[in-house]
């Protein structure tokens, strides 16, 4: 039977999959705006952080508002407190779109390093990573969500990748640090976007698995539980 | 007039309180493990996390349980909601220092680089502005929270001037790499706790001034609302 909360929740998931998409293309634009040299992008990723900010305020008040007037329990309950935490996460993820294209602004103003393989692929990477928390989400898809927890690696060795090639740039060549120094910024920003989908799973996996497996499954890790944030 | 929930959210801010305090101590614990090389302090730290990370199960369930019978409205709603977000930033910054402990086990294994000065500096302001978003979000103190996001900016030039000295060891002499980029990402982890502080503080102004503060706090930044996260 379905009940009015049901077309409210409804709504609600679909908010959250506007946000995640504008999310993603952010980070997109925002690599191809580095890759391609393409300045006159850089006002699109403004124009999709404002709509980002504006979500996230909108999903936080619907949320107060099915707590406070719905009354709900169990299930509906844990998700919609989820969805405040996501929604916190997705907006992170709009500013650190926003840290990529500040220093890309920077960085085409002086001539090109060297053509970008790995950070698109990083970037490639996250963006997978954010789509799939999402619809590991909307889905209670718990599987989908771990597999986004483990892909995290990939996405911290390519960085170390990126890291050392450029660390290589600099030792022989002094005129490079400035250059080598963005793009490693860049990298760091990526690898944050995939952190903020770990955390976006990990919140996924504790609501549809409940409290015993939150600490449990960063157990991989050399010392217990920690992840990156 | 006390009611039955005024009870039960000072027993929710206590365990906040307990939380923050011991993530403080688990900085401060690390990076005393890291400047004096005590690797007898390492247990310590993990020990700590451990009860972190309970702690943030606890306050969760408190917090589901409060939502669910006794249907907070208004400003108790919004505390409880915004304590669940703290509370997982905290948990957070638990696994930061987490990440510096193992960084730290792997420096303690070689020589030291050099006696370290601007790292712990860095920890100090970190654990400084822990403490008081914490303080800010229990007296619902908006000036304060602003004055921790103001902080954020020092932390990320301190991390620049450690990250650029490391640069300077690295190029004089390859030798030092593996220690310097260790120490490199260390500063990582502790600008990374600053961010979870700055994001605790604009939930508190958030909190205690409503919408239409949120993304203008941040819009200072050179392209509009940016934050780190």
């Amino acid at each position: 039977m379905e009940r009015p909360i049901d077309e409210e929740l409804k709504a609600l998931k679909e908010k959250l999959l506007d946000m995640a998409a504008l999310a993603e293309e952010s980070i997109a634009l925002a690599i191809r705006c580095l890759k391609e040299r393409k300045e006159e992008l850089v006002s699109d990723v403004l124009a999709k952080e404002e709509k980002i900010n504006r979500l996230e305020i909108e999903i936080d008040e619907e949320c107060m508002r099915l707590l406070a007037l719905r009354q709900p329990m169990a299930a509906d309950l844990r998700f919609i407190t989820s969805a405040m935490k996501i929604a916190s996460d997705l907006e992170r993820i709009g500013d650190q779109a926003i840290n990529i294209i500040e220093r890309t602004v920077e960085l085409l103003r002086v001539p090109q390093l060297k053509p970008l393989i790995d950070i698109p692929r990083m970037a490639a990477l996250a963006q997978a990573m954010v789509r799939d928390s999402i619809n590991a989400f909307i889905n209670r898809d718990d599987v989908l969500a771990r597999n986004v927890c483990e892909r995290d690696d990939e996405v911290d060795k390519l960085n170390d990748q990126v890291f050392r090639e450029l660390l290589t740039f600099m030792m022989e060549d002094n005129a490079t640090i400035t250059r080598a120094v963005g793009l490693i910024l860049i990298g760091r920003h990526l690898e944050r976007i995939a952190d903020h989908a770990t955390n976006i799973s990990e919140d996924v996996i504790y609501m549809v698995k409940g409290k015993t497996i939150k600490h449990h499954i960063e157990g991989n890790r050399p010392f217990s539980s920690a992840r990156q944030a």
